[in-house]
């Protein structure tokens, strides 16, 4: 199933995606959980997909006509992995990492679909980074990798848009990763039954205006989703809801020559079949 | 003032220090925020000040008596800045940053006042850092170092555990400094008005088993809280109740010969004189 957090009357409400449709879940079941983060740690409500295959034709909203928010409003955490496709590492001429990098973002940095994405007024040096990002569905610490994926409630997508010039500034590349709205997640999450076991074997993309920068396999991901769950599981508890961005694959705007910079006006799409697509426009700031 | 959150029946109250009692905030004046973070952001209550100076000599409660909490449950986001203090870069032997290395913790990291810090499985290289940490008041971007500690509410502690062995693992640092339970933060938010501008030249110090570890001037800081602030709100909006913690100086169990590493059975002050003391004892992970 595809869960999707959409707004409607001013308030934030989560719905199954069918088709081109949109059934809101209180539409479906008794008891819904008040936010997407609730639905997760509480487990899909019981009968709901079998309410939707019950539901008529013409039941929800049509899907385009929908302004979609972030699918989670406030992930306990964003963690993310940098460096891990080896032709990333590659273009960026850094080694290859023995152990994941971890940063984080703050929910400041992030937007939702169909948000602009900011260009900050002090740099020019805005860039993409498609990324399958991982959904916790169950609170966990110590988990083997053979154990990894019984945690993940499901995927979704970040643009993880990096201040490149600010990531040469230090050591550290937390400060360039989080300018206010520079990342966008979504459009919704799918949940990890309907893709294959860790979403490995995906095509991953990013389209810049239409042509493509990024295409890749989720399969060349250095740590793969159980190994980076374990990891992570190793240092801290993992909680529903907190979001854990893969890594991207090569292809980002700085490994060009010359390099590609996201610009006022452009539109980026990051995608990863059978997850989902993220669109975005490009703005600058105000 | 000194606002401390505190529990009682099994809730989180906030309240005002005054000399060795807590006076709940909800004695003083009406309509009081529902948190730290809420008091935060709407600001210190009208007439507060008047009300507790005008409360009997014996209202609220015994502070040495209370259970104290995080005194921010939930802040935004957690910023910390490495390598702040020139001795401390030295002990570590890596150049004096011309630019602030920015990370960030989630709060499965952290714990209150008088919680064990956890001395992880994986690990026997669990150290501490004292750091002076700035509590954000107002919401604000683009703020020059003039301007800057007018957006700030007060000041607290953290003592920023940070696991060695995996610090090393990756260029990286946020992993080893987000291991569950390995942040200790308190004990309580100090206002500005309570110290000098910046929290500028007072003593910090760590203190292991009574043994003084870490002690210097805030004044040795490489970017002041003024820098940070205006530095970090050049790349994000900073709201209330978002942390800073602004950097440890010389004398961390890592920068010793034979290095000293926290072991269960420890106890742990880090304090910044006339901001406060934040007491911790040491455990291992069960």
């Amino acid at each position: 199933m595809r869960f999707v957090t959409f707004e409607e009357g001013g308030a934030a409400r989560v719905g199954v995606v069918r088709g081109e449709a949109v059934v809101p879940v209180s539409d479906l079941v008794p008891d819904v959980p008040a936010s997407m983060k609730a639905l997760i740690a509480t487990g899909v409500p019981a009968g709901l997909e079998d309410a939707l295959g019950r539901a008529p034709a013409d039941a929800g909203r049509p899907l385009a006509g929908l302004t979609l928010r972030m699918p989670i409003a406030d992930p306990g955490k964003i963690v993310c992995i940098g460096l891990n496709y080896h032709d990333h590492a590659e273009e960026t001429g850094q080694a290859v990492p023995t152990y994941p990098p971890v940063f984080m973002r703050c929910t400041t940095s992030l937007v939702g679909p169909g948000e602009p994405m900011i260009v900050p007024k002090c740099s020019e040096q805005l860039d993409y980074e498609a990324e399958l990002t991982v959904v916790i569905g169950r609170a966990c610490r110590h988990v083997s990798p053979a154990d990894a994926l019984e945690y993940v409630f499901g995927y979704t997508l970040m643009n993880e848009g990096s201040v490149r010039d600010y990531q040469r500034k230090s050591t550290q590349w937390t400060g360039a990763k989080n300018f206010d709205r520079t990342g966008p997640v979504g459009p919704w999450i799918t949940t990890a039954d309907a893709v294959p076991p860790g979403a490995a074997g995906l095509r991953i993309r990013t389209l810049l205006n239409g042509a493509v920068m990024q295409e890749a396999d989720t399969s060349g991901m250095i740590f793969d989703v159980a190994a980076i769950v374990s990891t992570l599981s190793e240092i801290m508890t993992l909680e529903p809801g907190d979001l854990i961005a893969t890594g991207t694959p090569a292809g980002v705007g700085m490994g060009r020559r010359p390099p590609v910079w996201l610009k006022p006006g452009d539109e980026v799409t990051v995608e990863v079949e059978g997850v989902g697509a993220l669109t975005n426009p490009v703005a600058a700031e105000a």
